[in-house]
């Protein structure tokens, strides 16, 4: 940005740059609106951070984000620890339990095996899932990464790790989104959704 | 969010879904994003904030942002003071710099007239800029509001207040844009660029 900007503001404005998906036009736009604010708005903002920042940890059974040392999921009594959902970040709880249809319990594995990434098997919580099945119950896990290249590979290789153990091991259905349409499906959708048809009645 | 998202996470969530233009699910990315820098990296978002907030203010002279007491446009003796150009926000004087062709001094509205959103005159810059118009030698007036129908009204407004002082007003030229092609140019863009047509050579 020219000198005619203020070092305070351009120095905010790379902050908001720094952000994924947001661009350095929009950062200098949200830097603008900070400095707007009332006060005490901007400083719950930067309470907010420090706040999330320095509470925020991995849940000591699933590896979820919480505040507290073991997460809310795996600190409810009702929830069926017998089936563990193994997914790749903590957004992805969100997305299941705003189902209200899933009463297991979850396992985050914080990334996905990606060796181009050099993202090897004992850089995410697979560790955490093996030992977590070892000391029990566990009758069923569902492997529910995205069906992306990564995703897939990581299933497989965590299922080739849990299979031998005798325990059961899922993977989501793939298919036509509900309220898609065929028109915009992409091939390999509608190939899987081909592939995985079933019964009628 | 459900409560399976510790409640700084989501605390969080809310002040970045609280800027302009970031909806909830990315408001929902960006809180993972931070939780997830290393400390210090989180401590400096947060200390910009802070700092920008609390060290950016007016220019005496002609309301931009500053940390300082007058901006670096105003407190700099290469520009001539006799040329204002009149913008509606802080980010447009940072366009214009980027052209280094604009060498007067800017004065910023901090708004535009808008009866509809219950914005008087009274309630933007335009008191100052009279003001400062009436210590001196000021030769041009340019009027750079948006051509959108506040901006255009905030333009015919100011300039009646300033002609009968023998001030000459100009506004920006509208047409087509460089680089713009005909066929994706709006209505009233081309009539514009017909009606200020101008002879060739």
């Amino acid at each position: 940005m020219p000198n005619s900007t203020a070092l305070p503001l351009v120095i905010l404005s790379e902050q908001f740059a720094r952000l994924p998906g947001i661009g350095m036009k929009t950062a200098q736009r949200l830097a603008y609106h900070v400095v707007s604010l009332p006060d005490e708005e901007a400083k719950a903002f930067a309470d907010a951070i420090m706040n999330a920042h320095s509470s925020i940890h991995e849940c000591g059974i699933c590896c979820n984000l919480t505040d507290q040392r073991i997460c809310p999921v795996c600190s409810d009594d009702m929830r069926d620890t017998s089936t563990i959902c193994v997914v790749e970040t903590p957004k992805d709880i969100t997305a299941f339990e705003r189902t209200n249809e899933y009463h297991g319990v979850y396992h985050v594995l914080h990334g996905l095996i990606s060796p181009l990434d050099g993202i090897t098997p004992d850089m995410i919580r697979i560790k955490e899932l093996l030992s977590r099945i070892s000391k029990g119950d566990v009758k069923e896990v569902i492997m529910a990464t995205n069906p992306t290249v990564e995703g897939e590979a990581t299933a497989m290789y965590i299922s080739k790790l849990i299979k031998p153990l005798g325990i059961k091991v899922t993977r989501l259905a793939f298919g036509l989104p509900i309220g898609g349409t065929l028109e915009f499906a992409d091939e390999v959708t509608l190939f899987k959704a081909l592939e995985n048809r079933s019964e009628i009645g």
